[in-house]
């Protein structure tokens, strides 16, 4: 089977040019067929303000109303995605900005009321594996915008994480996969506050384990928790690492 | 050969939910494939005036400074683009939002500085025809958004129009090809004070006639000519109509 590498990235790295121009350097130099899913939740911030538009958050999660949800469209799907394929384009990969409603590759749920309202977040309910798999025979590299649609004409923030997990799983019947989360550290620490108490593997065990006496403890761990439902999946290794390091064997290997 | 029928529309009737609801309902009924190529000129002026950006005209063009460029494509490439993409797959069209620099569809010239520097203005210098026609074959719904790219990494602001007739002039030779703008009237008028002097077609000579005594002045002879160039091309006719007319035979016809 072909080899194919889903990088995910956000943060400040894709909103600096400069660092951006570097990481997009370094993606096209993976070998085999590529995806990356990108997130850029500073910028949908900074415009929200800039618009007057309230940024609600409860417990870290951010509330999608509908003039949000146009914000993170216009920013996430438009200009950091078309963005990144243009600069892809001038570095000989052919690369195709999607969100999950084109081709319908990404069908959500919108997330039920319960305790708290969401607003327009979908939770990811099916990748469309097939066509997919058609756009990486052609050799295009599909860059993915964490926005998905409900196949009834709404579209829904969702995840950027959760989306390259996803689409990582949906792909394992045709591609040796691979999964790399950048990351603002340079893996997982044993020790957060030494950048160099990296943890080179962790298999299931010994995370079992780092959780139990607390080395891994916080947002670290339902990160961790989805590597190992993607292992489980038949994804063969998840990678995280910082985005200057993603072809250097650097970072924490999740197998 | 297949038919392909290539819709050109902007304006308010893809601003207001209603209309981009009945609009895209009649577009879903053309027979055959279809591309459709979207504007939204009142929005972005709108969101650059929210932001501040000052809206720079020089004879009713607009000028693309770094600013613009990026409202221009999250407006149009995000969220008219996307909102378009979902609201189809709704309609059981399989619809792929794209601009230029995706899969290098179109790729353009920065526009030179001469008397005016237009900013990030791109003139369209190639259509890549065999991937359409790839997307095309696989009765996928082309959305087109008016930005495109350099093919060196710089995303560049173009007209719709231009990119609706530079489209359909390069699938002729795999397509009976059909192109639609969508225009506030009905039609080209006899008499621009009575909507109701449609004339219903248009040749060649008759143009020259209606040039020479008035009947069609300003505005309406770049597009004619547009048109006739179109023809010249291959392209088998040219409508003129309004969007809620684009299914039953009324505008004006250019062949």
């Amino acid at each position: 089977m072909h080899q194919l590498t889903i990088v995910k990235v956000g943060g400040k790295i894709i909103e600096e040019p400069e660092s951006l121009k570097t990481f997009l350097k370094d993606f096209s130099l993976i070998a085999g067929n590529k995806i990356l899913v990108h997130g850029g939740g500073r910028s949908a911030t900074q415009l929200a303000e800039k618009l007057g538009i309230e940024n609600q958050m409860i417990d870290g999660r951010r509330i999608t109303d509908e003039e949000t949800l146009k914000v993170i469209t216009m920013v996430y799907a438009g200009w950091i995605n078309k963005n990144i394929v243009a600069q892809m384009q001038a570095l000989n990969l052919d690369a195709i900005g999607l969100t999950g409603a084109d081709l319908n590759l990404i069908l959500s749920d919108k997330r039920p009321v319960k305790e708290v309202d969401y607003g327009y977040v979908g939770d990811v309910k099916e990748i469309n594996a097939p066509v997919l798999n058609e756009l990486l025979e052609q050799n295009y590299v599909p860059v993915l915008a964490p926005v998905t649609h409900d196949g009834k004409g709404q579209l829904l923030n969702t995840n950027a994480d959760t989306i390259a997990a996803e689409t990582a799983k949906a792909l394992v019947y045709d591609f040796n996969v691979r999964l790399i989360y950048c990351f603002e550290k340079k893996g997982v620490l044993r020790d957060e506050n030494d950048e160099n108490s990296v943890i080179k593997s962790i298999h299931k065990e010994e995370f079992e384990q780092y959780k139990a006496d607390g080395t891994i403890q916080g947002g670290m761990i339902p990160k961790l928790e989805n590597a190992f439902k993607a292992i489980a999946s038949g994804v063969k290794e998840v990678i995280i690492t910082q985005a200057t390091n993603i072809n250097n064997g650097k970072g924490t290997f999740i197998n």
